[in-house]
């Protein structure tokens, strides 16, 4: 079979939405369009509140949670702020917000606005692979309010160990958080096993519709909406539902199979195992069963990953980069630095996140133009010495 | 031609997804589904960006404002929100905070937040046909920081005057921000022609997709994000842009016609004039080019309009009250009381929105039902004397 193109390995920013998912989505923009309901409503306002409640209760099984425990929201970014400032402003309490230093923009700005409003924000270290360094946490941990924990990095796939997280909080009795946007549906999840409050659970990375996430709640935790209007989602988050793209949240929940999970492993493992032939190399993030399913990170020494960006989309190859140049705010990627790796490292550093349709014949193509790219970029390249 | 069922005439609620709007959506889910990149960005993330700008342009075309005056949110009440507590919480000022008796929930509760944090929320009354008394507003706006007004109401169809409203806030110096959720589209406005800084924009209500919004910000307005993370949004509103409901709302922008609304005018006015025969009927709400094209709201004496939606819902007619078994905080509808209406013309209201589609036989159905419903109801209610 010819291989289709483009080849897309940005999964860890965004997903192509699975055609099943759109066909329930079209349903609900279509046929039962209306608001969803309350108590006393026309048939179609029921029909809407009904979809809304089984998809609820669908995401809800899938972590082990109860239907009434999960918050629609607009997403990730919504998620997160609304379970860091929207439990630490209502503890009424001041003082410590734990989180670490390889988490995503809106956990770390969420921390430095409370900075701002006196409380006072801390990160906890990481290891060369990602993990957060337990010792520390603790530390950090005695007197806090809410720490913040991120289940699986999106740029060097490392998935952190949440139950012994969880037992750290636990043990200290302070709220726990984690965005696991980048776990959900990969990594299994249950949160009556994990010590763990509050989930920030997202669509759009597992071919589901952007614009749209949920937030676990975990029974008792008090929380202080982001924004005012008629109550909704069990007075934690006003506005309507936007019910055809929570029921498609919901379709895709279900259709990611262990199969898929397994076929990921494989082929993330087998591009990780040809990148890594490519002279002067290195594996950012760890291996095995401690990285999630469908992330590779290598860095190439003495290329910069945004020029590889550039040269591979030229070749219809999509993927993402820590480059400097690539962010919005011209800073080489936080997370590489915090596990000790070089300005450089992190700097020439490329992303590859694999989908439940990526092929073998893709992975190939992948290594054939990044290896040409690389050999390329290196011949002319002062900084770079030939051994 | 036999009528299609259900006659849906809740469309001042939410709307059908308009068919062409769907396949764009589509394109952006299926084909172009990266995220909007930034300034060096592969292929893929440069259309999707592409994409966002175009749709960018058409919704700031429509309303005279230039496209980095428009900032997307997830719709409706987040973007009154962040008009509302963004300007005032921004603005660094203690003071006066005004609204209108008739505002719907996320402008009311917004105000009693502000309250709550030490600023003073007023609310300016409303004439008889829900327009705000100009001489009240105007004592009210003397030394305000922000005043929020709505464009049109959802439930009687007022138009307010936003250019003799808008001068009175430039007389005074303050803010004004306008909820045009139910006039954009079908009310022409002009930015640069009225005195209005901040104008909320619903995708919902316009046969567009449900989660998304627009916020119209004045070049020179200052304002805090309700949340944080990267910037996006021109820094205003953090959170990977959902791309496709965003081109879907321009798509949906672009689809509304002149003709639409001349044809929503006059079924509006037939529907009007045949509910009128209905003995014991009154219409909430202004009458002709002061109302909004696709709005009927009438009050039968007598009859309670919770009953009459589950029985019009049984017959297949979907429509929506002001009583107040219906809301949810159970009580019956602000609007009908502030225009001195009383508890039972509020308790018995029933709003009847249009669409493009609605068609002169689902009006004369409309028409059918409901005076079935209130023959029946009548006859057997201990309350309603017959003459």
């Amino acid at each position: 079979m010819p291989m289709k193109f483009p080849v897309y390995l940005d999964n860890m920013r965004a997903t192509k939405v699975d055609p099943l998912v759109i066909e329930e989505m079209v349903k609900y923009m279509q046929e039962i369009y209306a608001a969803p309901g309350g108590e006393f409503g026309h048939s179609m306002e029921e029909e809407a509140a009904e979809a809304l409640e089984k998809a609820r209760q669908k995401i809800a099984r899938k972590i082990g949670a109860k239907p009434e425990e999960i918050v629609f929201t607009s997403g990730r970014v919504e998620s997160n702020n609304l379970a860091i400032k929207g439990t630490v402003l209502a503890s009424g309490k001041k003082g410590k917000v734990i989180s670490s230093r390889i988490e995503e923009s809106s956990v770390l700005r969420s921390l430095e606005s409370l900075g701002k409003m006196g409380f006072n924000p801390m990160l906890a270290p990481v290891d060369s692979e990602g993990f957060v360094k337990q010792e520390n946490l603790s530390e950090m941990l005695s007197g806090a309010i809410l720490g913040s924990i991120q289940f699986v990095n999106p740029e060097i796939g490392t998935i952190q160990d949440l139950k012994a997280i969880g037992d750290l909080f636990e043990e200290k009795n302070v709220i726990f958080h984690s965005d696991a946007s980048w776990g959900f549906c990969k990594v299994d999840i249950d949160v009556r096993k994990i010590n763990v409050d509050l989930l920030t659970l997202s669509s759009g990375l597992i071919h589901g519709p952007k614009g749209v996430g949920a937030l676990y709640v975990r029974e008792g935790i008090k929380l202080q909406p982001l924004f005012d209007g008629a109550p909704r989602e069990f007075g934690l988050r006003p506005g309507m539902e936007d019910v055809p793209s929570i029921v498609g949240f919901a379709k895709a929940v279900e259709l990611i199979t262990e199969e898929d999970i397994a076929r990921m492993k494989r082929l993330r493992d087998k591009l990780m195992d040809i990148l890594l032939e490519i002279p002067d190399t290195k594996l950012n993030g760890p291996k095995g069963d401690r990285r999630v399913c469908n992330n590779v990170n290598v860095s190439f020494f003495g290329v910069e990953g945004e020029t590889i960006l550039l040269k591979a989309s030229m070749k219809n190859l999509f993927l993402n980069t820590g480059s400097a140049c690539y962010s919005r705010e011209l800073l080489p990627s936080h997370v590489i630095l915090a596990t000790g790796g070089s300005f450089e490292q992190s700097h020439g550093s490329v992303t590859l996140g694999l989908s439940k349709w990526t092929t073998e014949q893709e992975i190939f193509y992948a290594k054939e133009v990044l290896e040409e790219i690389v050999r390329e970029m290196r011949s002319i390249s002062p900084l770079y010495r030939r051994s």
